[in-house]
């Protein structure tokens, strides 16, 4: 009888859960559907790699720290020479969730993205051909690639390919909004659930929507009044050339919100209250009070979910036939 | 019978292997024998934590990169905006073993080596005061601290503990020469045996010694003849200011030296091949061949041990209350 009870409830629980999920804005991250494994182990230690950049000293993992939300906190990053990064280093986490990758949207997919600052000047400032001159030196990279590619020769195709595809595995499931998502009501404090409720009528969720909360959409920062601002990033119209997409920016994730500090793609924003005040005002023409903007930043805390676990991948090292980094050159 | 046959040979085995280990000048790495569990989870999150630095951009692990045999495989190391280092980072693997800390041994041990960097301009530039600060502000730190040390206020002195404890976890057990050590007749190839024995009898092993293959002894680079360099380091005098001790260096560990490449102090040695040359005709005033070159250099590869294996850390986010890192000032 209590069984009988318990599973009733259960599938209850289960449709009443799925069906929440289905009529609400935001979707539970799904796990990974579909991947290459030999790709993600070989792609982890790519993205791990200083040695794909001219110093010998930035990997992938410097900007886009996985201890750190996938980012490096910092207002804009640093690149090769210190030099100041233009934009704030967007997280990795979810990024294989996103419409096209950089703030501008001009990489299509992670593939295309993972090539750019292994070659740009101002971060990893190697080239194509020195990051697989690299590579193709070191006899156990040589042999992996061949095992995951069935390549001889080692092409930037392959490490771009790996890379993404170790980034694909980045998602962060189960945060406390996605149980409530699924059906766990218990998930969300009464404070968390009044400030998401806000959140969706206050219009946040036309933009930030969908299984990474953003990431689907560009929008332009400042539509009811102008964002103030030292950065020269223009956005989108860098890409399509239409003075109409300038300050248009692709929404980035809510997801993992409270680890991906400091906020929009000029680092700005030094805090979610900062960020959620801002946004209300410049967006939705809409000042919140101190305890509404309380509310939502304590329901945007709900959306850090489980990060990225995996062990600290081992470099194969490099031969006496491995091109010297160049730090100070 | 069989069975009996073969306990009695693994008896013989075990008795004979650990007599060939007690009569050799290089001693097999014990596991670790006692260590503080919340420490070493504590301090391993510090020490992959870049908020310790001015620029929130610099670790432990920036130098001490555990992907990378607990270095960074520069000649030398680079710091705080970009500053060129001043000497050859030493790895952190095996460094328990050492008989003092940095090349000069100014550190008496891990924990007061610890704190160096930290407040180093050169290197990470912050300050204790800064870092405590941090951690400070970071609720999930303070409840560690207060779970592991018992104290309400957390100070740079179990920040240094904690660091150095994660430290003592990062031995190298388990080479090919320990095996060899223990028993393993199979373990060493002929040519790796050969290079042991030249190794052995040219005299290495007077400072190539013990558990670590170093680590325990000061001796001047250039002892037949001098050592050309433009750094500016002048070792052991600088702490004991005695002209006895100039170009006096603690004795560098060779365990995983495959890893641990560039080679010396000042990092000029890109190779193995070169690095034993020059210890050859300047430590010991003798030209090895080519092939004798060869095998002390496949000897030495045999050194490479079970390198640390642990999950990557997630590092509790920041809060409002956290000072900004300063990347730029």
């Amino acid at each position: 009888m209590n069984f009988k009870i318990s599973l009733i409830a259960t599938v209850l629980l289960g449709i009443s859960g799925q069906a929440m999920a289905a009529e609400e804005p935001i979707k539970p991250i799904k796990p990974v559907q579909s991947i290459n494994l030999g790709q993600v182990e070989l792609g982890k230690k790519l993205y791990f790699d200083p040695r794909l950049s001219k110093s010998g000293f930035i990997s992938c993992n410097s900007c886009h720290n996985l201890s750190m939300g996938g980012t490096d906190n910092l207002k804009t990053s640093i690149g090769h020479n210190w030099q100041q990064g233009p934009i704030n280093a967007p997280t990795v986490l979810n990024s294989s969730l996103n419409v096209a990758q950089f703030w501008d949207g001009r990489a299509a997919d992670l593939k295309a993205q993972a090539g750019g600052p292994i070659a740009n000047p101002g971060e990893m400032a190697a080239s194509h051909t020195l990051a697989v001159e690299v590579l193709e030196s070191i006899p156990e990279y040589v042999m992996e690639f061949k095992k995951v590619f069935g390549v001889d020769k080692i092409t930037i195709d392959e490490v771009t390919q790996a890379i993404a595809e170790f980034e694909k595995t980045l998602v962060t499931p189960n945060s406390d909004f996605d149980k409530w998502l699924l059906g766990d009501k218990a998930a969300l404090s009464g404070e968390e659930l009044k400030g998401y409720k806000l959140f969706k009528k206050s219009g946040c969720t036309a933009c930030h929507n969908g299984e990474a909360v953003g990431g689907n959409s560009f929008q332009k920062m400042g539509l009811v009044e102008a964002y103030k601002t030292d950065s020269k990033a223009e956005g989108l119209s860098a890409v399509t050339g239409k003075d109409a997409d300038r300050f248009k920016f692709k929404v980035p994730t809510l997801r993992n919100v409270e680890m991906t500090y400091p906020y929009f793609h000029d680092g700005e924003a030094q805090t979610l209250t900062e960020a959620v005040d801002v946004m209300g005002r410049l967006q939705l023409g809409r000042k919140f009070t101190d305890e509404e903007n309380g509310q939502i930043v304590a329901f945007l805390k709900t959306l850090t979910g489980d990060q990225p676990s995996f062990m600290m991948p081992i470099l194969p090292p490099s031969t006496d036939n491995t091109p010297a980094p160049k730090p100070f050159d």
